[in-house]
């Protein structure tokens, strides 16, 4: 019923709007650059072209509407986002809003009319920039913050005119887009970015909630000397206490299942092969659903960092601790998208989503769930990324049947 | 019997020409820098002062020379070096140039002839910089590949013209400035930059040698992954893996008195908080006076750096495992220098350079022998390095008496 030939080529033409001087290899649209507007306008095309009434929120986000029967009843918004990082593929972000316009296409194109609204968004700048992430759902759900607005960042400018190069209205961000039964439902498709539905042979996957996250941003200070001269028992090396850290992160989280543990930024000052490490600033971060695991893992990783440290009389700065909440997705939503994972694909399995997606802002205002599709070798965010074809497909026919389910719900 | 007024008015003097860009604290005068040639202008100006005959060799050494009363025999070689590292002290290096200054001088003005000629020197680019370190006392001792001169290092041009700027002659350095026989002995006065004499109460202390240096530069593959979909167990996560050559590292170093194990220089990639480090280039040095110790060092490293590898399907390139061979020094010089510490400063102990230095070099081809001072804390490398007046002065009230003892031996 859903036209494969079509969310194919949609995907193709799509991946090969890119940043002129990002790498040769994969896709590079960041969210403000100009590939991503003409990757937008495109789309904007698109959306019209199937029917869709085109609008740009105050928040960034585009927005192809198809009315419902039913004008006073709430859309069913479903979407993603076509920005991407930095050598990144073509799936993340792309098939879902693609997926979306599919869904709304088709229906149009029967001439199947539900009895809610259905909005195909493209969210605004989910990925991370140095503006932020999930700018636009967050915009949608929340409002933006004067003082985040006003970000300034060389060569990206303030947050609030790279919203107006996208069409957006800072001014009009003061209070929140859409509020509490503004939406009948969210629901996106979005590649698995991981290894377990491939592992497991399921083309298609419910997703049972999004993790929350702990971020610590910790500079440790101990004391550059000289590599030869110093000897061990009076050297401050800020760089052995690190590495406990980065020791105790993978140990705690290989025997805690479900969650993660990573130090994946880390600079060492003045990193320089004969002088001792005078400083390390680094990241680690944590991830489950249940935000009690991640606090007995940072209490792990911070006994032992702390320790590290007070046995070479080193001192540290945390500079920021923050948590991002989990979001459980409501067990109706998920048993209806495993349902309709079923029906398109024959199978399914339900599992948590280790990235952060617009459904965990939207889900603060509405039932949000999400398709994970299978992904090669569980790689994304690299030129590698990949799903195929009959998978994608799938995804597109298990979102329609989720759809048409919440129409009558 | 030093004039001790004009000692450290020396070394005033030459603390303050540095480099305009460079930051305010310390002294900047890095080989090949304008500031480095106007401090060797001013530094050939005293050497005339004292009465010493000026030149520069091949090799870009400035030397001041001081006749014999025979002159069949081999000249005294005493110096050490006038260039710095970037945010550097005014002692390690001026010191040792403005000692020896000082004891020609006063030979000079006491009308005291030895009987073999004395080479007070200035080794150029002793410290490292992207065109390499010791220069100066290699191209005496060993000559100048044309490879190395023709090394082009952006913003620094090839070392065949910074060399030509300092006053050397490239084209004359393919055989050795000087040969076994050419140098009666050379004595180098130099802060300890490390603790041990301040710890002992020792203002000054007899090298008994310089350590040997093993090197490598290492990069470790695995797969940059994102941090949150990516579980524990299918991650290939290479910070994971470096962090065991850190700890190993240092454990091993501390279980073997006088040896050092340092990893100073790592870069992680993509090196972003919410990625799984991909590939991690570092480098790890290790010191002793003893090779087999830094061999056996070397293989605790290795040998739990292999396993990490294997254990997590990581590969690694090791670019580079570089051995320099440890100098020591003959039992008559530090037997020689021990006693003239004593009779300068009252006491003296014996202990290695962990520092690599020009006399690793000139020791190749004549005895070699070193004056260590006492230095704050161990600092140097920094704008906080300092040794004390008095210390300076005994200093080289110990290497005139070395000289004498040389010159009767």
């Amino acid at each position: 019923m859903i036209n494969a030939h079509r969310l194919a080529h949609h995907l193709s033409v799509l991946a090969a709007i890119r940043e002129a001087d990002a790498p040769a290899h994969g896709t590079t649209r960041r969210a403000f650059t100009p590939a991503y507007l003409e990757g937008r306008q495109w789309l904007a095309a698109r959306f019209a072209a199937a029917g869709l009434q085109v609008s740009i929120d105050a928040g960034g986000n585009l927005i192809g509407r198809l009315s419902g029967s039913d004008t006073t009843l709430p859309p069913i918004m479903i979407g993603s986002h076509s920005d991407t990082v930095m050598g990144g593929g073509s799936y993340d972000g792309a098939l879902g809003v693609l997926g979306a316009l599919e869904v709304a296409q088709t229906l149009n194109e029967r001439g199947m009319r539900l009895r809610h609204p259905i909005e195909v968004v493209d969210f605004m700048a989910e990925e991370s920039t140095p503006l932020g992430s999930l700018l636009g759902s967050t915009a949608m759900v929340a409002g933006l913050s004067d003082e985040h607005l006003a970000r300034d960042v060389p060569g990206w400018g303030t947050l609030a005119d790279a919203l107006r190069r996208v069409g957006g209205d800072p001014a009009a961000l003061k209070t929140p887009l859409r509020r509490a039964g503004d939406i009948k439902a969210y629901v996106e498709i979005h590649i698995e970015q991981g290894p377990r539905l491939e592992r497991a042979g399921h083309a298609l996957g419910a997703v049972t909630g999004i993790v929350g996250i702990r971020r610590a941003d910790i500079t440790c200070i101990g004391q550059p000397d000289h590599a030869g001269t110093a000897s061990m028992d009076v050297r401050r090396d800020a760089l052995a206490a690190v590495a406990q850290v980065i020791t105790t992160a993978e140990h705690a989280a290989l025997s805690r299942p479900g969650t993660v543990a990573t130090v994946g930024a880390l600079d060492v000052s003045p990193n320089q092969s004969n002088v001792i490490p005078g400083q390390v600033r680094f990241t680690v971060e944590m991830r489950s659903l249940d935000m009690h695991e991640v606090e007995a893992i940072w209490q792990e990783i911070y006994r032992a960092f702390d320790a590290a440290c007070t046995q070479r009389q080193l001192s540290y700065t945390i500079h920021a601790l923050h948590d991002s909440q989990p979001v459980v997705f409501a067990e109706s939503m998920v048993a209806t998208i495993d349902a309709a994972c079923v029906a398109a694909s024959g199978s399914s399995m339900r599992l948590p989503s280790g990235a952060g997606h617009d459904g965990s802002m939207i889900g603060l205002i509405a039932p949000a769930g999400m398709i994970f599709v299978r992904t090669l070798h569980g790689r994304s965010h690299c030129p590698e990324e990949y799903s195929a074809p009959a998978d994608n497909l799938a995804s597109v026919q298990a979102l329609f049947e989720t759809v048409r389910a919440l129409d009558n719900g």
